[in-house]
């Protein structure tokens, strides 16, 4: 099955189970992703571009950033499912669009 | 194919035939989902969740949104691939901590 | 008189005559500071140590940052008075514990 | 004194009694207080405007609200401070901006 849609099923049971579905607006979950990508980008804040390199290497720093990373894409999954938006394809047409509008140069 | 990785081999190929590698950095990509992040909650900012329900259901906002989305998506997904994180399997362990952290209450 | 106090004072105003405190709740002003830090690192993104500190030298990177600064500034100023927050106290009390918290070295 | 300025003099001998003016770059300044504004907005994200506002006069919400400001303030003191802008000044000339943009209604 699509990755996400996997996601997105089971972020649907568990709002279910947890009678969550009341809180999980549009702005409340667009809020939680906000949130999350802060707690993300101050994993990063003071390192240089050589620390980061050496640091994801060793493993803590990259187990760090990709719990902030799961964290930002489940509320971006949720966050599109209940907009009724499929993310997936909207990446897909993003890219196409990019492909277009910045020509290859190599 | 997973849709996840088959935006990370897209965006991969976009990278690199513009020579852009050299500017995806882990900090650079943090910072340019953040300013999207930023970009979709300004979206929501002074709407109240009924004109949202209803502005999602006419279209527009509902465009803008997916397109916002979109780009958060896939810095996360290029941040995630330039730092050897596989942002997939980090989102199902968190949903699995998350059911026994939470248990459900319906 | 003091400039925070001048700008909240202007900003109550402001607010005032357009009929605007409705929309000024703290929910939805700090999704629109949340929005405004995302503009500023858009900023700064893609541009390193060095191209940064020659574009501010030029002016218009400056400028444009001042312009986003004075966002995040206006918004937290509105945001910390609806929420009764003297947030320059709150910055002076920060600023003490910090100084405990991590002794002087040099 | 201006406060804004008080606490810009105050950023600066603390950084210097540190020897931490080599991290306060634009850039790590910039994601440092992308961090605090997801921090500032993590506060309110699950709740809704009447749970905020008996939040507010009960005390533990508003500190931690204050808290947040706070470093979202001292950041932006200090980002400014290392760009070369007068961040009052900015403010005030986008409150004059806005008023212009925005005539009055009531």
């Amino acid at each position: 099955m699509d990755s996400v849609a996997g996601l997105r099923s089971r972020l649907r049971e568990f709002a279910a189970a947890r009678d969550w579905e009341q809180y999980h607006t549009p702005r409340n979950l667009a809020m939680a992703l906000s949130g999350e990508a802060g707690e993300l980008i101050a994993e990063l804040q003071w390192l240089d571009d050589d620390r980061i390199k050496a640091a994801l290497a060793e493993g803590p720093l990259r187990e760090r950033l990709a719990d902030e990373a799961a964290d930002v894409l489940l509320y971006l999954v949720r966050l599109a499912d209940v907009c009724g938006i499929d993310v997936i394809d909207a990446a897909y047409a993003k890219i196409e669009r990019n492909e277009t509008r910045f020509p290859p140069t190599v």
